[in-house]
């Protein structure tokens, strides 16, 4: 089957207990994952034929979900079949494949949240770069909102991935106003947490600093962490003000949608010489290396 | 034409252009409205055939989608059009009217929120109460989270109507945990913000207060502050404690689902005699007969 002749070519969606192209994937109007977006979801990467760390996320999604006290209609292998299934149908070697709980679809008049069936929608499109890879070689512009704080972890739990993204929307139109690529929230306190879709790292005479608190415990996060450690590169957890990300010989970006990212310039100013730095790339090249590591690959056919 | 012979009997929705029954209504899966809750809203109620305040609700949303920087494919005029042909096809007497500006669906691959085409959605159903009138005569069973606080306004501008209720949901499972019917939030200071769908009043002495900061500026609570003060009751805007709620005479709840609504336990502790209170069903007697004034009402045939 050429690429063209399938009806999935542009993704392939999960609704409703069936498959249907991306174009075509729906939701209710009146599903509370969207009028309350009340949810939490994930996303996994496929690369070159195979789903990164699938079972990681698979347990964030169900640990997620437990924690919002939701009954799923599907288990993890069921969802582990749909989302393969997704991907094999969209023949997608490269793939950005996104799993969404919601609290689901309310009765006539019903407001409790304990009274709805949880629904399950997945999908596969080609795979997502929050910067391209030609960005990536020069590095991104990050820009650090003064004028909105990540919504903290007391209102909503971070680690219980969410589309509560309207601080994140807020502070990228500040970016772009300010000339930059992405923003990076700070907390109510001054402290660094995360950007729309990535966790933020800080590298000073070769010790790798990220924080913990306030921000969602990153699948890319962790890789990276669990890489350097292996290259015997110091890592710390902790919290930390912008002015060290300002004084940092390095800083990348994590995420799913687009790996180890460096960020070159902060505000207008150069990171340290303004070129990606050594820890970075040498990070960023063991990570797509790992896409081919079996403890850490399922193959979708 | 007899109800059951009605599609839109149990309610009309506008998607794309055109109007379906609302079991029908559904919106595209990738919509950044739900992907990223970036979106903007209002409810606004039809009572008797009549709109009530409809251009102030019409205004507030004009003001939300100004601020999101989003250019609607509506204007005001055809948007009051779309949600008066939502009721007239679903015929109800008394509606519960829904209007939503989204984001809208990225291009594959884009995840700048600037080039999206913005999407407007709409919907009438029966109408919404938090607490039926039945509850209403007895009083609800409010309770003050202790483990969640509001979004704060510099995360999250609660002045424009948002879909950001993962805080409200999860103090609404702990109100229900704890023998509660709803929950009132709190801030990261302790002051009184909003619940799930209401702003809050307490009644101490004659004087009637509600909190300014951090909340939604409520077209009902704008009603409630409107026809106190017409009513010579003196009506203060100001930040305070969940403590003065506790030893207030009255404590109500406002929303443009369910009016003015009496609360008479908090935390298991009753509100003044532990009966709606004078001002309280007062100022709800006044809210319903207004609804049938000419200074705030829109005739939807």
């Amino acid at each position: 089957m050429s690429n063209t002749d399938n009806p999935y070519a542009e993704g392939c969606a999960w609704i409703d207990d069936g498959y249907v192209p991306i174009g075509e994937a729906r939701i209710p109007l009146i599903d509370t994952g969207f009028t309350r977006s009340d949810l939490t979801h994930d996303v996994v990467a496929v690369w070159k034929g195979k789903f990164f760390r699938l079972e990681d996320h698979l347990e964030r999604f169900e640990s997620g979900w437990t924690l919002l006290r939701m009954n799923p209609p599907h288990d993890k292998d069921d969802i582990r079949k749909i989302l393969i299934e997704c991907v094999r149908r969209a023949q997608l070697q490269d793939a950005y494949v996104q799993m969404i709980m919601t609290r689901g679809v309310p009765l006539p008049g019903v407001r409790d949240p304990r009274m709805l069936q949880n629904r399950f929608y997945a999908f596969a499109i080609p795979y997502i770069w929050i910067f391209q890879p030609d960005q990536q070689e020069i590095g991104c512009h990050l820009v650090i909102s003064t004028q909105t704080i990540r919504i903290p972890a007391k209102a909503v739990n971070p680690t219980i991935k969410n589309f509560h993204w309207g601080d994140l929307v807020r502070g990228l139109f500040e970016a772009y106003d300010r000339g930059g690529q992405t923003v990076l929230l700070e907390d109510g306190d001054g402290m660094v947490t995360e950007g729309p879709g990535f966790n933020v790292f800080a590298c000073h005479d070769g010790v790798v600093r990220t924080p913990r608190e306030g921000v969602l415990l990153g699948i890319t996060r962790r890789t990276a962490i669990e890489l350097a450690t292996e290259q015997g590169i110091q890592v710390q957890e902790e919290s930390f003000r912008s002015e060290v990300l300002r004084s940092s010989d390095e800083v990348f970006l994590t995420s799913t949608a687009g790996g180890i990212m460096p960020v070159t310039i902060i505000d207008g100013q150069p990171v340290g010489d303004g070129k990606p730095g050594p820890i970075t790339l040498r990070l960023r090249d063991r990570y797509w290396l790992a896409h081919d590591e079996k403890r850490w690959t399922t193959v979708v056919e």
